[in-house]
């Protein structure tokens, strides 16, 4: 039994608020939402808890409640910034910690005080620092992915040179590639630095390569220094494999400095199933952004992957949600998209976006540069085509 | 088009197997089952590969496929092992990283040869070795956690001497106190040490704490250090928060060389959706293993979550499936225990396995010590009681 002999907390009194998807009527849903405020914070029984301070600052506070449809309310709980201790791990704790477990409940989106957005940096470059290192101040930005896994560094630097050659502005390694025997690291990353700053400068036009930094916990941050001093223009990391606050530490990186482009790999079963896990918009927009995501790369609809353009239009509107004084980053729709769906695809997303075209690319002839020039064409049509 | 140009690849031919359910019947089932051997490996049209070593070296194998029920198949994948190029990060994208976006796909189990049991140290104790810190070769470990958060790191130490006296084997922290500046994480983790130390001395019995250090990515290893010169016994970590090589890198640390208990928090939506996500043996039981954890928590069946029991089962027998050299775990089953469950407890878990009641504890009247006593009696019945 808790009484109340201690200090009292001091709180701030500044909160942040998370919006929950509960799958019941509103009787249960309110609950639900009260057990919610308790689960992911004190997880205690709130019975046993006689200290005010405690029952008051501590434990979450459900904020409103509204049903949304037969069996669907949405739940707006509010919870102490000092919960989260200023710490991107334990925010993420609080929002989703426990609850991730427990049936029917999905985090649909967060609201952070001001003072959050000053704790946590987010995109360092964002969507107009990345125009400008690409001096593109208005148009879609078009990527692709060196691949396949198998090729030798030597090899993948020949395609990079001519993915810049064909006026591609960002090149990023596939994910899966790491630092294999049969492609390593530190070769891969210095030849493909190279091949794309020497066709950049032949050129004229700025192109970036994003190599893969995934990597064990203790070799991350050399791999980022790496190829920093290689001479890459960016980094590629999967969060749902080395975990978000890896990319919050790479990009808030003063020495590092380069940004950063989030793969969705191993984030799937957050989105898996309607009414579970994580929204979206919330998973590839708010989480990626507070993590320090410049652009954040997803499956859009109509591709190899399943989610819907509604899902792809949370995820966008995510990326530009007011959210403390976190800059606004790209969406990054990628997985089976074709040349063919260009001009569907910007309609769809507009010129906010950039666009990742991998396989197709190796589609159309043996001249890679010429493929690519009808990526550019497609996506920036001259003035005078009739 | 990637032609036969490079060096020839070199891999060294041994394979390591994951074992998927894919929710089609056997024909479509063997389409995407051959998907998966491309999606988490080359990620590249089949076709545009011309390189006989790539088709058949770095792409996976479909090994089997069966029918297990009504859109229901099993199919057991090979992938070479340099694939995932000694990382655990890789190799967690090659089991589960794209696919973790296709729906109707379940990672259900991972079979390594013994080269990966190498690469892998998995947990340092296990099950042997934490029984000899706790001097308990034979009987059911016991464990409980400090919270509410809330409370100060001075009235957290005086519950952990409670405990300690008591009888608990195992006082962890709430997987939620991190270092909020109620409770400060060095101020916390020495008072907490010194207490349980005290008290271990006095009683005779070893006693571990186990500080949570789940923290930013740049601050981890800093508080598993911290907290190894401050006496603490081992570490709890909450690997869907950090990821899970930050596990693997503390388990493989000879100098922290404390045991680590992982906690499932963010890790639910994992399991969250039947014939979707990871396993419950594979995640809570193999990649546990696989990543260091001498003990995984889990909510168990009869509490506040919802796994059943043959999903605590699946766990349970994961902490033992042999997997190359390593070690088996604990299963710490968790999440609204009660005293009183815990015969039907021990009926179903048997003595291997650490009991983690939290706030029950504190249901039994003012004194606590009392409480642990009949936590102890229970799971250790004299021999002469009548």
């Amino acid at each position: 039994m808790i009484t109340d002999r201690a200090e009292l907390l001091s709180l701030c009194g500044e909160r942040f608020r998370a919006t929950y998807l509960i799958a019941s009527a509103p009787e249960e849903a309110l609950e639900r939402a009260r057990d919610i405020c308790i689960e992911q914070t004190v997880e205690f029984p709130a019975d046993l808890i006689e200290r005010a301070d405690i029952r008051d600052q501590v434990i979450g506070r459900v904020e409103s409640l509204e049903e949304i449809g037969p069996e669907r309310c949405e739940a707006v709980i509010e919870f102490a910034v000092e919960v989260a201790g200023g710490e991107l791990t334990q925010l993420l704790n609080v929002l989703f910690g426990n609850i991730s477990i427990k049936p029917g409940i999905r985090l649909e989106r967060l609201d952070l005080p001001e003072s959050m957005g000053e704790t946590f940096r987010g995109p360092r470059f964002g969507r107009r620092g990345l125009r400008a290192l690409l001096d593109a101040p208005k148009r879609p930005l078009l990527s692709t992915a060196l691949k396949p896994m198998g090729l030798s560094g030597r090899e993948l630097a020949e395609l990079a040179a001519d993915f810049a050659c064909g006026g591609i502005d960002i090149i990023k390694d596939d994910h899966g590639l790491s630092d294999q025997s049969f492609c390593r690291f530190d070769d891969r990353v210095s030849r493909c630095s190279e091949a794309v700053l020497r066709a950049a400068e032949q050129t004229g036009k700025p192109c970036l390569y994003f190599p893969n930094i995934t990597a064990p916990a203790d070799e991350l941050v050399d791999r980022a220094r790496a190829a920093k001093r290689a001479g890459a223009g960016g980094l590629v990391l999967s969060p749902g494999l080395t975990g978000f606050d890896s990319m919050r530490r790479l990009a808030d990186d003063d020495d590092i400095a380069l940004p950063i482009l989030s793969h969705p790999a191993f984030l799937g079963s957050f989105t898996a199933a309607p009414g579970q896990g994580i929204s979206h918009g919330a998973l590839y927009g708010q989480i990626g952004r507070l993590s320090g995501a410049d652009a954040s790369i997803f499956p859009s609809f109509g591709g190899r992957f399943s989610f819907t353009s509604e899902e792809c239009r949370d995820i966008v509107d995510s990326t530009l949600r007011p959210m403390g004084r976190l800059a606004p980053n790209f969406p990054a729709p990628a997985g089976g998209m074709t040349l063919e769906r260009v001009p569907e695809l910007l309609e769809f997303y507009g010129e906010d976006v950039i666009l990742l075209i991998g396989g197709d690319l190796h589609r159309h002839g043996s001249n890679l540069i010429e493929g690519c020039g009808r990526f550019v064409e497609r996506t920036n049509p001259p003035p005078t085509t009739s």
